[in-house]
């Protein structure tokens, strides 16, 4: 633990009276990017071995606010402190709010006192994964014992925001040909438990034996993520889901296999920052802008200029320090 | 113009002939990032000066697609040949799928002579920018006479594919605080034609206003971009917003702004490919993985360590070469 900073004395200790004002304000901050958060972070983070963070993925429409919803009830309902953040970079566009079926969803979910938060990446100092990561560190230290990550299913954030989950829960819709894509899109393979929702649509079966069947192509059918079936929106199954999870702990932490995702997670997290940050500051502080005018000025087609000035800031890099 | 690509003849000869199957192919391979991807470009780039490009963004719900398609049939109408490339990165999970009401404009488009392509970021050399770039410069190659790029409103892929653009339209929903939203997320910084959009709804002549007052606070009337009420779906107003777009490109062209505006586009380009180069290859090949692992093994906080290595990598590539 650091030191308190400064000017942040009173929302330390509101924080550790444990007022929920006191966790949204920090994430904000967190969110905002501002240069103290890393000191906020740094006093307020404590051990979370008793906070799990649970990373809900898949397509578009496949019903992740719903089963991320479900979980968070039921895990409520057993007595343990429940965080949802629900991860919507095109949110930044409306400026963080939630739209339609969200809010009333969030909103159900606060009263069973599920503390709900949106969140994008705009100003992050270090990009969606590690704004993620620091929101999930503050919740544990808040005292949650779950933090569920949602994700909305576009690309590279998807992946950012999986990376900072113990485990990765991945829903599909039981359409034909939603979990080939799914594959194709390599979210397959960040899967520690696969879903089919909507259980109760025609189909959802057979695309379940499809995935183990093609799962089972490429994985060892030891290690390959279990497959079930449920419908988050009427409870069907989710008992079944819950248990599956309960597993999937266990086995973690008995290996030590869980300490390992930690440290993966640290790495993913640093990874974000320093990629993000090198994509927003490399080319006017680097001098990389500088130096691809100096080529267009020569005639050099933009994608070239732009190849030639990679490798060789690729190369400065990896230079051993002197 | 470089020499043919090896193994590219065919490809080269039958888009040389107008076959719209090579310009899909293409643009394919630019999608896919394959290195070949850049001799291809030099060799079938040409000038384009009688090509326009014209970027449609704006929050999700607005009616960008609805307004691109209304503007692509127009200008197909005109005689002129118009391409529409749809950037969508969460079609990255469907593999490039469009889907629903997409599907359906797609095809009426297509029977009206449109070429429709939807693209994705997934495995491109250099980020969204360069590939959407690259593939408008091989539809004005082609001999497209328009080209619309139109986004889906999620953040940075935003202003990608907007920095690819000569001229930018931003579509408005006639939603009490939409305008508002859009300048808090920087989207009208980058507007040269404003449209409030589905003008039958009530509200839309208000919403009009409030964005003309907005925008004459922080700039000077005679050089805030227009503000047009139109109804995109049954073509009220469709007139103002073409004449209107008419009006932007024969001063842009006039002035010699046009030029500058195509070294910005250059310039931006390569930015898009060096930041998606670095934050993608810059972990592991510039040797920032070890340094940070060090750092954590020290027991410094995953931000902290992070920051650190970012900063001594700017640093770095700051330092002028020897």
């Amino acid at each position: 633990m650091g030191a308190i900073p400064k000017g942040q004395e009173e929302l330390v200790a509101a924080f550790r009276e444990g007022k929920i004002g006191a966790l949204a304000r920090a994430i904000s901050r967190v969110e905002e990017g501002r240069e103290e958060a890393f000191s906020l972070l740094e006093t307020l983070q404590a051990p979370d071995a008793d906070c799990w963070r649970t990373g809900i993925t898949g397509p578009p429409g496949a019903g992740k606010s719903t089963l991320a919803a479900a979980l968070a009830r039921a895990w409520s309902e057993e007595g343990r402190r429940t965080a949802l953040l629900a991860v919507d970079p095109s949110s930044e566009v409306t400026g963080g709010a939630l739209l339609g079926d969200r809010i009333r969803m969030a909103s159900a979910l606060e009263s069973d006192g599920v503390f709900v938060r949106s969140m994008a990446s705009r100003g992050s100092l270090g990009g969606l994964g590690q704004a993620v990561g620091a929101a999930a560190d503050l919740c544990a230290s808040f005292g949650f014992h779950e933090v569920l990550l949602e994700t909305v299913g576009v690309g590279q954030a998807e992946t950012d925001v999986a990376s900072q989950a113990d485990l990765v829960v991945v829903v599909l819709h039981p359409r034909s040909g939603d979990g080939i894509q799914a594959m194709k899109a390599g979210l397959l393979e960040t899967a520690d438990l696969l879903l089919v929702n909507k259980s109760d649509t025609q189909g959802a079966e057979a695309t379940a034996r499809d995935l183990e069947g093609a799962l089972d192509l490429v994985q060892d059918a030891s290690s390959r993520p279990p497959v079930l079936c449920c419908s988050a929106l009427d409870g069907g199954g989710m008992g079944e889901v819950l248990g599956a999870l309960e597993s999937l702990r266990e086995n973690l932490s008995e290996g030590g296999a869980l300490e390992d995702r930690r440290m993966a997670r640290s790495l993913a997290r640093a990874q974000c920052m320093v990629g993000d940050g090198l994509r927003r500051r490399a080319w006017a502080e680097g001098g990389l802008e500088a130096r691809t005018r100096r080529l267009l000025d020569e005639g050099v087609l933009s994608d070239r200029a732009a190849g030639e000035v990679l490798e060789g800031a690729l190369a400065r890099l990896a230079e051993v320090p002197s």
